[in-house]
């Protein structure tokens, strides 16, 4: 098991990690820093789709551990991100139609680590996650996740909505949690399916539900608005399993 | 009636607490914070009279017991913990078989504010928690609850399963969640029910599992173990609400 989540510092150790292949989930820049052997550090997030974040001194040396970070920082993954294609790969292994959870932006690592437990014992063969803005695969989400995530692949991908265009050609379609959605009960929730959980305050984007089939809600009976995020995944991801057992 | 002093935090759960009725002694808000929900909390406030101190940032962290206050913090008059009899009172009143959730010694507070954030959603008609080891009303649980605590009665009493017996002779049956249990889609969920959610590491503890009618499964289709508890409850709850609608 990979728990521990770690930084990089110092300009030659983060240069090293990239051109090693290692996955940096976020590189921090000291703000106005453009020397050579920075730029080069920056030409390499940017080739390998990293965010880059140009901060404060004052903010990286609350980011150091080591104190030498000579004006860059990196976080690498704690695990290893596996790609789509690997994904729908596990499916046709198991012989089994693809059941993949695509997470447009949840941001709490607590919600992330409880999502990919219940994509584990869903039966769903991986998990999808943006990028950009969305919680990555950080120490936290590795505990929350209680080992789960040495099992079930996480991919993430630049465009949700390029991915989702793509799975369809694929044969898979697509259903996304919103209220204003039909009951998923009256729903046909089998075959090749992604079921789509948008972020904790905002729900799925508008261009990501665009693509999506359909659009699904768990009835609400109460007097408050919504169910926690890494809940609400567990009602649907667990509709589908019903389903998919024909009970 | 038992009464615990009590700090509200975050913005939703602060509104939620003025709209459902609560009453404010206090409001702290983060000095030259405008923005529209902000607003709409100092509005609230002015109309119940709730005196409003603004703070600065290190005050508001001062005051913090979560570390999520979201610019503002409510100090509240008191948190009510209702009878078991309020809760079937309430189900009498909306003509309704009681739906209610026991929980057998949840320790995380966020487990708890997440449980009792479904129980409102999925209609049950209150909750169960012991007066020994498990996680009380504290603030984390109110903010997790992201309101709920407003509007579900949370019981607490000495001895699950001596309520249970009680709740028995009422007409109520009971099904706990538990591995070993059948599949949760072959029984029938119907009618006066308590749902017995066990402690987050051991489960439901033996003397209450005896007491209950059905154990319930909820099929594991993967490598670990077991589901989050707030999401196991959620899955349960719903199977609950599902055979409730008759679909």
């Amino acid at each position: 098991m990979r728990y521990e989540e770690f930084t990089i510092e110092g300009r030659n150790a983060v240069l090293e990690a990239f051109r090693s292949g290692k996955t940096i989930d976020k590189l921090f820049v000291l703000d106005g820093c453009h020397d050579g052997p920075v730029n080069t550090i920056t030409r390499e997030a940017r080739k390998h789709d990293t965010i880059i974040n140009y901060v404060s001194k004052e903010r990286l040396e609350q980011l150091s551990k080591t104190g030498s970070h000579q004006g860059v920082i990196a976080y690498a993954a704690a695990y290893e991100y596996a790609q789509v294609a690997d994904i729908l790969e596990i499916a046709r292994e198991k012989n089994e139609p693809p059941f993949i959870f695509i997470l447009d932006n949840i941001e709490d690592p607590h919600n992330l680590g409880a999502i990919i437990r219940t994509a584990n014992l869903a039966g769903a063969h991986g998990v999808i996650i943006p990028k950009r803005r969305a919680a990555g695969l950080t120490a936290t989400v590795a505990k929350i996740s209680a080992g789960a995530l040495n099992y079930t692949p996480v991919a993430k991908v630049t465009n949700i909505s390029n991915t989702i265009e793509e799975l369809k050609k694929e044969g898979m379609w697509f259903v996304c949690a919103d209220m204003e959605g039909e009951i998923m009960y009256s729903l046909n929730l089998k075959g090749a399916i992604g079921l789509v959980i948008g972020n904790e305050g905002s729900g799925v984007s508008r261009l990501v539900k665009e693509k999506c089939d359909y659009t699904a809600s768990i009835p609400m009976k109460g007097d408050i608005d919504s169910l926690n995020a890494s809940v609400a995944a567990g009602v649907m991801a667990y509709e589908i399993v019903r389903q998919r057992m024909d009970l």
